[in-house]
């Protein structure tokens, strides 16, 4: 069974995307910690991040750094922090976050409830960095 | 003023190191969240992780795959987390965190007290996995 990020992937669960190239995507979590809380993927499904193959691994952090200074030039932060669980879904994912505190980072709290406009306006702003 | 990574990467702080080359060091984390919390960082002082230049940053990524395979073969754990967040010591590095849930990597948990003799223990069984 696909995993919810190969529906996104392959568009059959809508998303706030930011960046796609052949082999990786990036696009707003639905469940923020933060506003600009963005997942970047890699299309091919990896559980474990670390068991993908050394070359696709390494691109995978080079797609994820130039999205991590887009959302760091649109969304008011000190750093944008890195987080990789996957405790949740069995599909290799970084969670980029911009961070004002340590505390924004912790999983344990509660997702903001953003709307559709409020979603849209992130997404560009970052889009547009 | 030198941080306390470089103190470290010169020897001036004693550390209990994992692994090391021309140009990163991965040793054990003193004030650990759960045993086998690793740190890997880059031997140049570079505040924000996105800022190194584009090679050494995914060779950075590169070294960490390899500790991070290490550690999971060492340490019990669901999974090897990985976290940036960097604002307490402005010298870029990650954290690699074995985990068993969330919460294992909820930076305002209290830290482990290890001894000299446990921190030697675990990093034996990394450097040897």
């Amino acid at each position: 069974m696909s995993t919810i990020f190969t529906k996104i992937i392959n568009g059959e669960i809508p998303s706030y995307k930011i960046a796609e190239d052949e082999n990786f995507i990036a696009f707003l979590d639905a469940m923020p910690l933060v506003k600009g809380h963005t997942l970047v993927v890699p299309k091919k499904e990896t559980d474990l991040i670390f068991d993908l193959e050394s070359e696709e691994y390494k691109n995978l952090w080079g797609f994820t750094q130039a999205i991590a200074k887009k959302i760091k030039s649109a969304i008011p932060c000190i750093r944008v922090g890195v987080a990789v669980v996957g405790l949740e879904v069995p599909h290799a994912h970084i969670h980029l976050i911009p961070l004002n505190n340590v505390e924004d980072m912790n999983f344990k709290n509660d997702r903001l409830k953003l709307t559709g406009e409020e979603y849209a306006e992130i997404q560009n702003s970052i889009i547009n960095s």
